[in-house]
């Protein structure tokens, strides 16, 4: 492929930045690349993987000149990288992000971009239960859905140069309204990891004996929740809080259907159950045709 | 390996009993395998996959002259087979079975059998999202724990006998108390299966819209308890009704902790989430430690 930024600025390059900055070395897609982390030890294994031409920790510094910024930070740190670039972006700079919520990520980026920068902010539905720049691989993208979620009059090129970018990793791209986008979310994504990590944590509290033996034995189910629960927890926190309104929606719902499942097991309405345990196996065959199993 | 047994009788030959007459019949562990089941589709799949020596959908017919018998039938259909094959046992026989629960089985088999038999309750913790006989393969057992409820002054013979066959089948075996085995069963087994079926069919409510893209986006979490929440509605049906106790023992701690966890994200305590989501790190490391991740 082709070069299609000159200068590439990572602001935070964990699992998901580090994963793009392979696929833009591999494909050859910026001329430079510039990545800023918090932390010395994430800046060391940048340089170490040779995943950056050059390094900072100052996000300001990073941006300058850049043509693409690409915000990749936890959630919590979107309002303070805004406030920290909005004077130094190159005008016609494109500023995207890969963050999990999106009416928050507008919420703390949007006042903070001077008017001669198209924000187009973006979530690749991929992800593993490992984090850092050391998790990341360039073909964690390779047929999952990209989510674009641009804001009414945004300069369509912007838009169609970062779905370029997400295409060229072997991503799926679609467009979405933010708000939806984060009720879509809260039910893929972020009410099953809350429910994993939250029984998972129930284990945890049980007696020595028996949490010894649900280790022995935790082939059957409880297994995956471990996994989904062993990601990132500042991360999740960061989640959980920014899609607050709708994980709270899911969450009620669900809660609900739990209830009522509590209730035909309590008085052994075997037919109930039947039932509602039948309905799912439909959506599960719903995703293998989508391919997305 | 050399013959076990003369006569194998298998009582329900779906997806763990098809499974383990697969080793049965690599290893030649039986002289003569017989496979009872209540439809002619699963009669008929039996023979076309040349599972038994001989098919039958009676109960008291497979079991005559089988040193062992394997109940393998949905845990609703114990009781009846019990009071089917008690007469008809050989004296001195083996009877094992696979279930998900074991005093539901042992309350609803023991008080059929006759003194001469030797009962050993065992479950191998193995299986698939799919099920019926078509779906075994003799590696299923592969690594896994079986766990066998022997109730007390149980011929120590006929136990080992038990252990053994599940040992060729390439099992871990553990012996422990039928009520504790319910216990350990409920937390890492049955509570997330219960769980992934009610969030998969919570998303299964939703408006029209909302579930198509749920459906296309499921890759982050959701993905995962669709697969679990596929499994046979009859059998975790059965499951759920026959460990009741303790499923609701550990569904109330469950939904305390989740519970908590809606209080703080509708507060924002952070450092509270935080914390939660951290430690459930630790029981994910000591599950990949055990090697039965």
């Amino acid at each position: 492929m082709s070069q299609q930024f000159e200068r590439v600025a990572f602001i935070g390059i964990g699992l998901i930045g580090s994963s793009l900055a392979r696929v833009m070395i591999r494909d050859k897609l910026a001329g430079e690349i510039v990545a800023c982390a918090r932390t010395p030890a994430t800046l060391d294994a940048v340089k170490s993987l040779k995943l950056a031409d050059r390094v900072t920790h100052d996000p300001a510094e990073a941006v300058k000149g850049a043509d693409l910024v690409v915000i990749a930070t936890h959630l919590s740190a979107y309002a303070a990288v805004g406030k920290r670039i909005g004077d130094v972006l190159k005008p016609g700079a494109i500023v995207t992000d890969v963050g999990s919520v999106k009416q928050a990520v507008i919420r703390d980026l949007k006042p903070q971009l001077p008017s001669a920068v198209h924000f187009v902010p973006g979530h690749p539905v991929a992800g593993t239960e490992f984090s850092g720049p050391t998790a990341g691989f360039a073909d964690l993208f390779r047929d999952r859905w990209c989510i674009l979620t641009p804001l009414a009059g945004t300069d369509a090129k912007a838009i169609a140069r970062v779905k370029t970018m997400w295409e060229s990793a072997g991503m799926k791209v679609a467009t979405m309204d933010p708000a939806h986008h984060d009720m879509v979310l809260a039910i893929t994504s972020h009410l099953p990891h809350l429910i994993a990590y939250t029984i998972v944590g129930t284990a945890n509290d049980l007696e020595d004996t028996l949490k010894s033996e649900v280790i022995k034995f935790s082939a059957g189910g409880f297994r995956d929740f471990t996994r989904i629960a062993a990601s990132d927890p500042v991360f999740w926190r960061d989640v959980f809080l920014a899609n607050r309104e709708a994980v709270l929606a899911m969450l009620q719902r669900f809660t609900e259907d739990l209830t009522a499942m509590q209730r035909a097991i309590r008085y052994g309405e075997g037919e109930t159950l039947e039932r509602v345990l039948a309905r799912t196996r439909a959506i599960r065959k719903s995703i293998v045709d989508a391919k997305q199993a």
